[in-house]
């Protein structure tokens, strides 16, 4: 053979064996998620023996301490906890309302308060309550008529959008910022209506901010079910006067200590190109966090667990990073970039796994161009296992800190239909997610990770 | 303007009318459907107040008499029932089983008779169990391994299969076709594993057959939970001497009259070429039959409710079909096409959804490959609502014997995940079924419709 015919047999093969190879392993991927997989197990301990994991509780703890020594058990080169002070919110006893439409004569509402809110005072809240669509509704109302009441945003999430996501962004501003611009307006406190699509008794709960609102005159803000505020706004319609009660005695106390969970695999030939896989461990205090996002933490584990059980061996380092307080405070994600850039870490790609563990349609890109163009090359890879979505926009709330020119930043998007159903509510819990949608979410985020620390970014070519 | 510039425009503008309209069409469909549409409500009813839906029961006749009052209500140019007679096969008293591992020490295992299947002698089965894995089994081990014993068929579902169907489709032949073939060596029942990739304590029921084997000598037959079908196996490797014991009274009585609930809107155009949408109203009778096939019912109905709401008058005459029987015979399905070739009707095209009201990913088409090319050429119109599976292979089973040179035969794929954790099961109930994922269901088979109608297929141009 002369070296000519050598070198075109060798670029040959290259290519050939390099193409059979990742089908080949991507198939090796799934086969192992679906036959071999660990997530659901981790899974049923963090929902079922551990449960909700508000930053700061035991529960946190038990989470942070459970997943480390998974990790270890996992084998991989390294793990260890990451320190960083997290807010403490504690939604204490069950809170209670209700409406009275006539004198004496009232109606249970069922609701929760809204994580960093304050309590009402001890003996509740009793007033009149005015109903607004948005924030702007408040200048048009004004002092006048807002002072001395209940203000209760419902505006509920538009169910024309396909993606529930978007139904959600439209909406969210009313439960972070509603009490805040209320308390403006000389309101004595907030009721939201939950942000879900079903029409239900379950109250949701989720993140608020007082802004710049001075501690004296920050007013208490609570969501309601779906149904009960339906109820609210036709009782509202029929008597402008009906009264609402509720009582919280929800406190935020002072910061406490607590950790990033992080195993790590040395890269065999970048070692410096880092690469991260992640959740949260944090989630709300009501269900068990199963989906939000008790998923994306075990997803992110088992990415460690099949390149294992398919013999591969990274070539950059992995990094699997169990993200705290991403829920109220994104302390952990703030504290991992920081980290990072202090130690001047090159971190090349970076995907997180928080929107349910539901069956995966495929990520959302926060990266250059090229980098995307790259990436959407391997789709017909993914074909098979019927991941079709691969869009610029967006990637996970606690890796959007590494952001920076080089780094390619990714979500995984799984189906949405179902995931506002049980966000932030009592009905987040194990038995709503299915075993298979899990795994198959976990071996295409591995497919994923395989196919970069195979190729690299643009930028880490 | 002169007459070939006017040509040109009017080309022009008709076809950006056309584009637009299209895209304006279908997203009307499905904001009526995630907004207006009824298809959830009449579930509920099929589901809560009616129940399952066995061929030849009362249940049956109440889901003929409540769909056809809906399609009248939705006023409709004609709504008429297509008589059929059906087989009608029933439970009986709940079924009982154990195995005993030693004398004296039993343990009870969820148990349900297949259908069609003959009871038990009144005191029940008590032998030995031989485990095989496929009908191909029973040959090498012969009459003198499995005479007088119970033959337990235990091949699982292939986790690896993305499509559950696929992996049903490699173990149906054991529920089907497993007692005719144990018979033939002299067993005197047969258990088979229930046909799910869940492992929990659900029997999954469903149609068998004896074949030409005469009735003298057929042999009872049941599903096992998967949980118990693996505790079983487990026992026989312990104690290959455990004794099986199961009671089932089932019963075939004599055919029954029954209808096919038959809706049609006349072509304002094309009043002789025919479209059809359906589900199969009758259901096996442990759960409720919310997913299989009350969805697809309620779905099909939709697709009327849909073009009214956005004001769409047919150019076909279009037909919602509500098949009886499909489960234990197919009968609604053989007469309603009986009875179509009979009349010399052209059926143009027909849509079947009887894979769950699952979120939608796309179709399966049996059609020439012209046609396939010109509704592949569709697929644009569609990715706005993450519906990207346009493949070749399979339809409906209700809607197949419609088969012919000049039609399109279709079914909706929805996502598969899920499906036989409850297909067949006392779990297949109205709570497992997700409000949008329905409604996107049906918003997405009226678009086909829609498209169909308006640009009819090869063989109708």
């Amino acid at each position: 053979m002369n070296k000519l015919i050598f070198s075109i047999f060798l670029v040959i093969s290259a290519a050939t064996f390099g193409q059979k190879s990742d089908e080949g392993q991507i198939k090796a991927i799934y086969d192992a998620a679906l036959t071999k997989g660990k997530s659901y197990e981790w899974l049923s301990h963090l929902s079922n023996q551990i449960g909700g994991r508000l930053s700061g509780s035991v529960q946190a703890q038990q989470a942070v301490d459970y997943t480390k020594k998974q990790l270890e058990e996992l084998g991989v080169d390294r793990v260890y906890l990451q320190p960083v002070m997290v807010p403490k919110w504690i939604r204490g006893l069950q809170e209670f309302a209700y409406i009275e439409t006539s004198p004496g004569v009232t109606i249970n509402m069922p609701i929760c308060a809204l994580g960093g809110s304050v309590s009402t005072p001890f003996r509740g809240i009793k007033t009149n309550v005015v109903e607004v669509k948005s924030i702007d509704d408040l200048a048009i109302l004004g002092k006048q008529r807002l002072e001395g009441n209940i203000v209760f945003f419902n505006r509920p999430m538009d169910p024309t959008k396909i993606s529930t996501f978007d139904a959600y962004s439209g909406c969210v501003d009313q439960r972070y910022s509603g009490a805040a611009e209320a308390a403006k307006y000389g309101a004595v406190g907030v009721i939201v209506r939950s942000l879900s699509l079903k029409i239900d008794d379950l109250p949701h709960t989720g993140a608020m901010s007082y802004g710049d609102i001075p501690v004296e005159e920050r007013i208490p803000a609570a969501a309601l079910s779906t149904r009960a505020s339906d109820l609210l706004s036709a009782a509202i319609s029929l008597n402008p006067d009906v009264e609402f009660y509720f009582k919280q005695n929800c406190q935020q106390l002072e910061d406490v200590q607590s950790f990033n969970v992080i195993g790590e695999i040395k890269g065999s030939t970048y070692p410096n190109e880092i690469i991260v896989v992640g959740g949260h461990l944090d989630s709300w205090d009501l269900g068990d966090g199963a989906h939000d996002d008790g998923a994306g933490c075990v997803q992110s584990m088992e990415v460690f667990n099949l390149l294992k059980e398919i013999g591969y061996k990274p070539k950059r380092t992995l990094r699997v990073v169990l993200f705290m307080n991403e829920e109220n405070g994104l302390r952990g994600g703030n504290e991992y970039a920081n980290v990072a850039k202090n130690k001047n870490e090159n971190h090349v790609f970076a995907l997180e796994s928080d929107a349910g563990g539901f069956t995966p349609r495929g990520f959302s890109f926060d990266s250059s161009d090229a980098d995307f163009e790259r990436i959407i090359s391997w789709k017909p890879l993914f074909e098979p296992y019927l991941i079709h979505q691969f869009i610029q926009g967006g990637s996970g709330a606690d890796i959007s800190p590494l952001k920076k020119d080089n780094i390619v930043l990714a979500g995984l998007r799984p189906d949405s239909q179902r995931y506002f159903d049980h966000h932030h509510a009592a009905s987040d819990t194990f038995e709503h997610v299915n075993k298979r949608e899990l795994e198959l979410g976990a071996a295409t985020m591995t497919s994923l990770i395989y196919l970069i620390d195979t190729y690299g970014t643009k930028t880490s070519e």
